[in-house]
Parts: C-alpha cells; structure tokens; sequence
C-alpha cells in the first residue's frame, strides 16, 4: 500500500530559509488539516514570525516542502534547551489537498536528517491520546517513533498526552 | 523529623504580586542554590521580567514567601496552553540561608492551593534522574508527587527526564 502511495509523490523541493510568505502558507496548511483551533494555527503562526525576526537567534527551525512553487508542507523544530543533542519536533503538517500522497514521511525523514546533521540524538513529539489524533499517533509508529511516556488526562479528563520519541544518529 | 523541622519555620507571610525587586530577589535564590547554570539563572530572573512587563497577559505566575522584608523563596508556574486544569510548575526554591526548615514545603503547599484556587487538576514537575536532583525528587515524593514518566537520556546520554505529577482539587 505504502508502495503505491509513494509511487505518487510529486517532485518535492526542500527549503531551510524562511520568506515572509510562508506565515500565510503555513496558517492555510495548518487551518487545511481541520484539526487545530484558531489559537493553535496562530500559535504556528507566530513562530515564523518569531524566526523571520530574530533570524538564528530564534531557537525554532523549519524545513519545508514546495512543489511547483507553492509551499504544499513544512516541519517545524528545534534544540531543548539545557539538553545535549535533544529535539523537539513542534509541527509538521502537509497541505489538505496533497495528503496521502507519502509527502508526510518523505517530510519527517528529510526533517530527521537535518536534525542528525545538527548533532541530534533523539527527536520528541507530544499528541494527544483521543480519537481524533489515531492516525497522527499511527503515522509516528508508521516512522518508527516509540511512545515513551504518557501522561494521563493531561489535556483533559480521558485525553492523556502521548510523548513519542526516535533515537537519530547525530553528526 | 520533619515535625521537628517545621517547628523552626520562620514566620512567612506569601505574597503573589510582582516587584521589580524581585528579578534580583530571584537571581540570588536561585545562584544560591549552587544547582543551576548562570544562563538557567537568566531564564528564572526573564521569567520575573515578563510577568512584570506583561502583567495579566504573561503565562507566569509568582508566589513569594516574605520573612521581615526579604524574600526566602519563591515558586513560579503557570496553566498549561491547550490542556484543561493542568499547570506547570517550572521554578521553587527557597535561598540557600533558609534551606533545611521546611519552607519549601509550606511554599509548594501555598502553591498548589493556588493553583486549586485557579480552577487546576493536575501539577506537573519536570527534573533530571542524576544524582545532583536526588534531593529534588525525594522532596516531590514526599510531597506526594507522583513519578508518572521517564525520557531515557533526555538531558544527555545517562541522564533522564523525570515528570512527576501531583492531582489536586480545582475550586
């Protein structure tokens, strides 16, 4: 299946530099899934902004997928703090109308080997435990991401927080 | 032992509002601990900072425990952006001078009655699994925190992320 679904992926350019116009396409790609409120897709948002500001100063990074020109998916990550080599995947969303396709797996890898040349050891995602994340829980295992840790009713009563992780080889 | 211990605590008066004086009241609490880098110092006395120039929109909240005029300790947390009654707790300390009567317990216990008071379920504690933060855990364990998760290596290869959690009774 998987096979298949690769078969379809466009040609895929990666970008590390951030252009005032991804804030626009990054609200339409989060807003696109239908899963995030509008505080949350500002909450996105605003790291752009924050890296478009304060340039390498910024502790949040983005990796993202154009194709034909238009921004179709992005990641969005960075080094924990007061860690050696740890890093916290914050986002990573692709567009709506260019979902299953696999762009979501060809994303996450080329995110993960930035990390690894950035001397990453270990990569953390936080989801949430209710039924609307099921198939963000099972595109992390699908990656070979672990749940290492679940926090129960974290979110709220019956919706744990679910902490995955994948040990990387750094640089 | 403990009764003992807290036969000896000092007349505290606790305090929620925000001095500029306490970015420096800080700063020494927090250097005198002997437990944290002078950049962790800085987020600590930042945290001062923002509360102070953001007012009610800042996500930081303070309590400061007074003794004749100074300040011997403080805790610092904050509800949790996207959860439902779930708070961290990211500082408390109490300086070096006045460490070994107590007061750290009776500041955690005027904190998490905030935190009640402010309609929170759940308290959350991140710390490290070394040796230096052996004290650390056993006071939230005695202070009937649960260890509720692990993150293998999380700060550096042999040193974990530890996340207690305490469930408390929102107003």
């Amino acid at each position: 299946m998987s096979q298949t679904a690769e078969h379809h992926i466009p040609s895929l350019t990666f970008r590390d530099t951030v252009r005032s116009s991804d804030a626009d396409a990054v609200r339409d790609i989060v807003a696109s899934t239908g899963f995030f409120t509008s505080a949350e897709i500002e909450v996105a948002v605003e790291l752009v902004h924050d890296r478009l500001s304060r340039g390498e100063r910024s502790e949040y990074f983005f990796l993202f997928a154009d194709c034909d020109g238009r921004v179709v998916g992005y990641s969005c990550y960075g080094p924990i703090a007061c860690t050696v080599g740890s890093f916290d995947l914050y986002w990573i969303a692709v567009h709506e109308k260019w979902r299953g396709r696999g762009i979501g797996s060809v994303l996450l890898r080329a995110t993960e080997e930035r990390i690894a040349a950035a001397g990453g050891r270990a990569i953390y995602v936080e989801t949430a435990s209710r039924a609307q994340y099921d198939p963000t829980r099972r595109y992390y295992e699908n990656n070979r991401y672990v749940r290492e840790a679940t926090l129960k009713d974290f979110y709220t009563p019956g919706d744990d927080k679910v902490i995955y992780s994948k040990r990387i080889r750094g640089a």
